[in-house]
């Protein structure tokens, strides 16, 4: 059994990993870190574990959490980075949620984030956690950073696209739905119940930080420099990303030919599915699984693709592609413990 | 491993079974019967299932079903009586979620349902599905009639009580209410998002055939013939039921010795989770699990137990009992498949 | 026109309040009181409000507020009443949302409030603002108590069956559902729409405030001590308040008698709607309008009524019946302003 | 007063109508057209009347609608076309909620529709009823074409950047997000509320009928043609569409630059409303009212306009629009009835 703390237990992308976690069968949980319930039972404070989980919840303790196999960090940004590098140092693995160890450059992270990266050496070692891409590399690492949420949706629903040589690289615009647990389970105005239900908007239009993430890995893809307009919209619902990408295309095209490139570049893949032509992604599709689906359209009089990709933000967009990198990391099969449908209901 | 047939997999409570089933151990799923979607794949008619279960819905072939272990009958109320005598001749177990066989007496039936029972023989042979009340009859059960969400919710809410001698039998009150998949799949306007969203509505007031199961399970607990008002509500929600029971008790009494009631009569049992005093069920606790959550409070200004009963009413109030049911009828830990959280979130 | 005042101005029964107002033919909205937001305007802190009202939330000034002609206190309980004495000696009219002046007796808000009555003889002068039951009161009061939200529901939904004289008025339950706002906009767990939406809760079991209130109205009405069972329930959606009401009958009655006694009882009222007999209401009825919508049912198996009452909680609740208090207060036709239809979507 | 026949009243669009109409000073309904209800009156069909108006829906007597002043046809699409060439003779003035009379070439409708235009002599007299571009056109028109809800909130969102000349008319992208209520009160299974609650999804990509509509505004404006991306979204909430609009610039720009071309363009218009630089619409902020709040970035980094688009669709984008309308046709001041604030709550 693979034994694991979980840093930052109670925040959503937490205790979505406690979910998945308690009914993982080669996984214990050992540690559950949580600084605003530190001594309350986790079953007190997410009541849905009562009978299942009988764990208490505990201030960090660096040497207690060093004595398990695998710490999954769903800090707040920053909170992550002070802890990792001591918990890399005990030779432990670490599965990071935040933003801290996704990028290839430090500069990127610092221009977004508008403060210096604490630990440039671990960024250089840190892997970015999308086994989809970077399987290989996630296999033998020491520190995985856990893509976000909006960043997953968008990268897998245009990779194949970039990669296909098809498409243009100016003009791409992802316009991107999510639900409320995306924001986390902090308190603030904008996600009470009576002022969040019944409505749309859009948020942080041209300056969202995953901006910067799906841009590197466009560009990765893309092999150019790839700069995008990302527009993230709150909708009332709690789990779900749906994300409606628009890329030009350097020729004309048919629906068959993007068919195919999507379908051929997730052959292997269990947790991409790719629509039949004329279905299209939901978010209830998705939600409570690790899966990502996504619908392309040729629009033949633009000559553009338009592409719907859609997971569980707090799923495939955290905790399941976590512990889809656990598993890799541990020569588990992929699939063990997040291969169910989702909820749909 | 069981073969088990799911007939009526389409509709909620099936589809919530086929979910269920889906990452069952010791289960296979081998007949998915659907008249509306004959011919469809299970993953075109719900997308989640894409990639997951990869299985044919087909018209009622009975020589087909009766090659199988089981076979759930999650059918209409009335098309269930037909098929099901078919099955038990075959030899295969069967637990229908209808209302057809939850009843002691075909009379009670016949006036609730306002027809003739058309199997009054299976009728009597048939034990009535609920673990917690009548687990050692349902381990040698042909035919059990899996109790409804309603019923199930508010008979494990009140029993103890009934059964400790300190209610009183007149005045019993069960004010429930329940998520909209209670009502099915079928379209009605009652049921169209713009007229039940940011809506709450009682129906059926005093008239709905629930309570006649309500009540069997009462006066079987009570000893005597208990009458009670039973009033169902339409809440905004997927799924989740929640009653709050009013018992007057005929003497004084505490909320320690209520809670002791509740707490000894429940000590075994997994799926029974009663609240720590001072503490109340929310239906986000038990939904998308097979948990029913009680707590009880005691009223001292009027001598009256008030007590809160949830569950999820597609869960341990359809599916999830009935898994249960077969978990218990082949002889397996009466937890397996099942023993997960909710969703919470 | 009449110069009005809002105290508590952008909390949710005070925004309603100007929402009224700001369409009201013969009332002028002149301060508006927010100390969280003052020196903001009205339609930054409430969006919907820009090109409609364009007026500075303030500080409590008393001079200021004193030059009007009515104040509305939408305070926190406790606030209003150091407020309401200076603006009642400075002659001008007040309608309290709050707690503190809905009493007879000021013993009964202290055992519920659990501190002593600051104004014992303010409320004494103060009228129920009930205005179905006290209109002429109502006419020449100074200071009206503007009934709360569940208690209007409840009372408006029970007095006719406790005056006709067939109710046993031992054994009344009152089982009601709330939305959300009726919390208000304060932030708290409970509310994030993340904890809130898919969910439905009871909450202060057998202790809620509201409960004496109703009690008070009901045993004014019996002409006897009533003590009843109020159970408030949390519901997924944002305005409304549904209560189902049981009350025993000490003969046999029918459907038709029952009917009667609520027909004759409002037949001279606008605002509220008693349903034809088969007819149940729904909050969506109500919602953004100043009705109340009751339907009754005869148990004749139990020789007991059920009636189900309905209102927006936030309009009838208590803005809307505030303005319906103030169109009393200055001789207006009551309806003046709040005579409109429900939203429904 | 304004005799007003509605046809099609107990739609979703009908029945805003009728609730508009029912608080407007100047107008008086006089019949309401609905086959499926024929003979019920509205107040049993929107319980939510009740008190309020006492009308009873009729089947279509074309010389009985033929009597009053104008009508608003809100019937399905090609039922408005052989209805409105009768009333257009009997000489009342017709406002038609259909896509019928909206274009100003038959052969774009017939394109998009796939049938022959049945009327295009009254195609050509028809004037498009967006008064903010065609108030002079409005006033003596016989015959409205009133806009569509996704068309009003582009048209609006887009025309003063494309009439200032600093627009690219290549790459224009119109991702708009709706509530329920645009899909109308039919019954579909995606609209039932188990299936479109927590849930989000796009439809009818790059083939949606609003988008030949837009693109003739878009054309008009900019002074030649215009093909536009449109991607509609279904989300769960009742009212409202915003919609995230991506323009190209010409040249670089500024913040304030863009700015100033909004709140100059729309300087005298009192439904719509530009938001301060930095602040965006949210769909709660125009529910239940006639406004469009506008909202527009400029992203240095691509030289890219985002402009944020919102209105209530059944409001502005459909009934509130079509009362505007009536008041420009009859002299009223534009505002007369529909100048209230939206719901927020």
């Amino acid at each position: 059994m693979i034994k694991v703390a979980v840093l930052g237990a109670t925040g959503y992308a937490g205790i979505e990993l406690v979910r998945i976690l308690s009914n993982h069968p080669d996984a214990k949980l050992c540690v559950l870190g949580s600084h605003s319930f530190a001594g309350q039972n986790i079953s007190e404070v997410y009541q849905n574990f009562n009978h299942v989980l009988d764990l208490d919840c505990e201030e960090l303790d660096l040497d207690k959490v060093g004595k398990c196999d695998v710490a999954f960090t769903a800090l707040p940004h920053g909170a992550s980075k002070t802890v990792i590098p001591s918990l890399i140092e005990r030779g432990i693995k670490v599965i990071d949620l935040s933003g801290d160890f996704r990028y290839d450059d430090a500069k990127v992270y610092e221009k977004w984030y508008g403060e210096p990266h604490s630990s440039p050496e671990l960024l250089e070692e840190a892997v970015y956690g999308m086994p989809e891409l970077y399987r290989d590399k996630i296999k033998n690492a020491r520190l995985i950073g856990n893509p976000g949420c909006y960043t997953t949706c968008s990268i897998l629903g245009t990779v194949p696209l970039l990669k296909s040589g098809l498409a243009e690289t100016k003009n791409i615009i992802v316009d991107a739905k999510s639900g409320v647990t995306g924001a986390g389970r902090g308190l603030g105005l904008a996600y009470h119940f009576c002022e969040c239900t019944e409505n749309t908007k859009a948020y942080k239009v041209a300056t969202h930080r995953h901006t910067s993430e799906i841009e590197q890995e466009f560009s990765n893809a893309a092999g150019e420099e790839v700069l995008i307009s990302f527009t993230p919209h709150l909708i009332p619902m709690k789990r779900g990303i749906l994300a409606t990408i628009y890329v030009n295309l350097n020729r004309e095209s048919s629906q068959a030919e993007l068919q195919k490139i999507y379908e051929d570049f997730y052959k292997d893949e269990y947790f991409v599915r790719v629509k039949k032509s004329g279905d299209l992604p939901e978010t209830k599709h998705v939600a409570g699984s690790n899966f990502v689906d996504i619908g392309v359209c040729y629009d033949e009089r633009l000559k553009r693709a338009v592409i719907i990709s859609a997971l569980d933000n707090i799923g495939k967009g955290a905790a399941g592609q976590a512990v889809q990198n656990m598993n890799i990391l541990f020569g588990l099969d992929e699939k063990t413990g997040i291969k169910n449908a989702g909820f749909y209901l």
